[in-house]
């Protein structure tokens, strides 16, 4: 069987004058007097290969014409090198069939499209330049997060994603259920009559759960799909998205902040060693400074400072006659605007922020010695803001029991959470990062739904 | 900042006299006349590491009446020689810590659980060896999955969790709602007012989404939960579990083959590698035997039948006398019996068979030029059963409507899915293998809740 070369290997391999066979996607086509130039695409790479049909040649007369842009065809050819710019080499075509021909109302015509014309065929948008490049980009990034955890001998656990937990404390929740409540028949609704016996959710978090296997396995991480019912239609609300969270046995605070930042750098510099195209492409399309924002990232040393220090700089700004719509004082949450003073003006690089206020945090995160704030950490980007968040976990039974009762959690859904800390209890820390946030950020995008390939939101479900 | 050492490192890497620090949960805890024998285990490996101490250094006493099986410590020691038999090493402690003491109810003192009653406490069950050991296997197959495909150049596609399709002819359905249908004030339902505007399920399948961005890619997958509300209370049935499907543009059957058969013998290499320690341990107490069924299957090349062929041999065996609980005749869809008989009496070897009626198979598989049979394709392995089912899928337009409208689909709703054979359509094929099926046959585990982190079944979504 003879292997099937995609472009990319084509034009990364190819030496002049071997014949080749290759298939894809036109882009266009162009008639010049004697020969036909067509743009050949296969998703591999954001590059076209061009194929040169010498139209003397009288058995194409028939096949050209059923060749227009969005047309699939196999083209069985030789390696020439261009005389032609933008490109090295080219195939002179031999033999061309055509695989599927697009008719005239093919909405890929080739010109600009909006993104937002895109969304609505999003079964067809990956055959342009921004959202193949987009998913090759966050192929790379998924790809990259799985080998840093294993090479660090972190296992994979993946979480469930229906949860009979009814809050998390995270955020609305989707209810999942096979209850034919639409049926006319349905008088009251008994839970025990549903599929699970019980009311059940789609998780907003795989953290409770993977903190479980933690406390056994030692180094673990999930990675999979987390949903939000919130009625937000923004540019950065999915109701459904990818978030990868590791959790470490053993880790503190210092050993968290190490890792997670170790882990951003290294995603970063994945990307720009393996999607070195595409990020010129967002570069000069997208985000112009894209490139340089990222490689100085991927080098830079985050500042670190706690919560109170950040509240002084803020409040040092505001005295020196820097405005800012939220107020600040200890006590409130950071907002976008602060955090973009922080990293963009004030430290000009990431900046890790630790130890908030429990107050402002969610029940898990350990409480720090003065009883006032918890141990957790955000690390906001120049840009984009919060990136990643985490925290260490509170590891003591009762400090833990009087935080969720404090938090008004329901203690007796969470009792196999608490036994974690009653038998073997041991320091352990976890962060999470959010995907599609990560995929904006290196790709310059600026609506989430373009960086996810059928986005869920409000009010959307198609395809 | 000193990096912390994983047991599996120290075991493979130590030498006698380095000083090192340990954490871990205790196994066991022996007491001999002026010894303590702890047995920690972290998780890394299924071994566990031995901490001697000495029980004359007055400072312990207090300590070590503290540890107990389930207790979680820290240990500072020397490496030295094992005197004992079963470790080359062990650690003679200077130190040791506390970390969270073991009350005497914990469930798993040092004894045999049975695995129903491991699955009641599903968040401690990773600290016993049989559940440790299969999520690191779990662990090893979900990598090896996508170093497969990435070394192929193929792109992780995250398809969509909540669909608006209202079945996608594999299976019941959980629906997915915000309306508050429980409450005394809902009089009826109108699903514009639910999240998504319209009615909405959860994926019992991303291929179909997954094909679309192969149409513009090339070589794609998506690996995620899928989700099933059938009845049915089985050792192998679950209501979320994860798939992993690859689908390749300009794929048909032959090399789909050739494709699936090298990702199942590249998982067996990988686990058999990578896991050995553990598939020891399931060869020992789980399934004796199962060693070497996996080496044979992974140096075996597969035999390859049509069903027609499958039908021909199975009557044949009616003939000598075997006798089948269930009828065979052409046309019928193949039993468990029947795949069994294939593989292991026939041909004591992975079986691929093709071509099946398309009565029994789904729309999207090509039709054969016969007009009766599609480009199916199922692997059955020994002692299993299916564990791959795959087709090259109907390329053309006339032809997939044809089969969507006898199969009874809504075509409306699937337009989109019509629309990659309308616009430069391509032959293009694909394959789904189950992750906890093949995890059963790799681990020799019996029951499907044992190797999923937390189990959904009928009536089940604790945790």
């Amino acid at each position: 069987m003879i292997k099937l070369l995609r472009i990319k290997e084509i034009l990364a391999n190819s030496s002049i004058d071997t014949e080749i066979t290759i298939s894809g996607w036109v882009k266009s086509i162009r008639d010049a007097k004697e020969l036909s130039f067509i743009e050949l695409n296969d998703g591999s790479t954001m590059s076209n290969l061009q194929v040169v049909v010498d139209k003397q040649n009288f058995s194409y007369n028939d096949t050209l014409n059923k060749i227009s842009t969005g047309a699939s065809i196999k083209v069985r050819g030789r390696v020439v090198a261009s005389v032609g710019s933008g490109q090295n080499i080219e195939i002179s075509a031999g033999f061309i069939s055509v695989l599927g021909e697009s008719p005239n109302d093919y909405p890929l015509q080739k010109k600009r499209h909006s993104l937002e014309f895109l969304r609505e065929i999003s079964h067809l948008r990956s055959r342009t330049n921004t959202i193949s490049a987009v998913m090759r980009v966050r192929n790379t990034v998924s790809f990259a997060i799985h080998k840093f955890l294993q090479d660090r001998g972190f296992f994979y656990i993946h979480t469930p994603i229906i949860t009979s937990s009814d809050a998390e404390g995270a955020g609305d929740m989707f209810q999942v259920t096979t209850i034919p409540f639409d049926s006319k028949k349905i008088d009251s609704i008994d839970y025990k009559q549903d599929f699970f016996g019980c009311k059940t959710h789609l998780t907003v978090s795989g953290q409770l759960a993977v903190e479980s296997y933690c406390l056994g396995l030692g180094n673990v991480y999930t990675f999979g799909p987390t949903f939000r019912a919130e009625n937000s239609n923004t540019v950065r609300h999915l109701a459904e998205f990818w978030m990868v969270e590791p959790e470490m046995a053993f880790y503190r605070l210092d050993e968290l902040i190490e890792l997670s930042q170790d882990f951003l750098r290294y995603l970063l510099q994945e990307v720009l060693e393996n999607c070195q195209e595409d990020l010129i492409f967002f570069d000069q399309r997208i985000k112009p400074g894209l490139l340089e924002n990222l490689r100085s990232v991927a080098g830079s040393s985050f500042k670190h400072m706690t919560y109170t220090e950040a509240i002084d700089v803020l409040t040092h700004a505001i005295a020196q006659g820097k405005t800012f719509e939220y107020p600040v004082q200890w006590g409130v949450d950071l907002k976008s605007e602060h955090e973009r003073y922080l990293t963009e003006e004030y430290s000009k690089s990431p900046v890790i922020v630790t130890d908030y206020p429990k107050e402002i945090k969610s029940f898990y995160m350990k409480l720090n010695d003065d009883g006032k704030t918890v141990r957790g950490m955000d690390i906001l980007v120049p840009g984009i803001g919060e990136i990643i968040g985490g925290s260490e976990r509170e590891d003591d039974y009762e400090t833990l029991l009087n935080r969720m009762k404090e938090s008004g959690l329901d203690i007796d859904s969470y009792q196999w959470y608490l036994d974690l800390r009653k038998y073997g209890s041991v320091p352990h820390s976890g962060f999470g990062l959010g995907l599609e946030r990560f995929v904006m950020w290196v790709t310059g995008m600026s609506n989430i739904r373009d960086v996810i390939p059928f986005p869920r939101t409000i009010k959307n479900c198609q395809f």
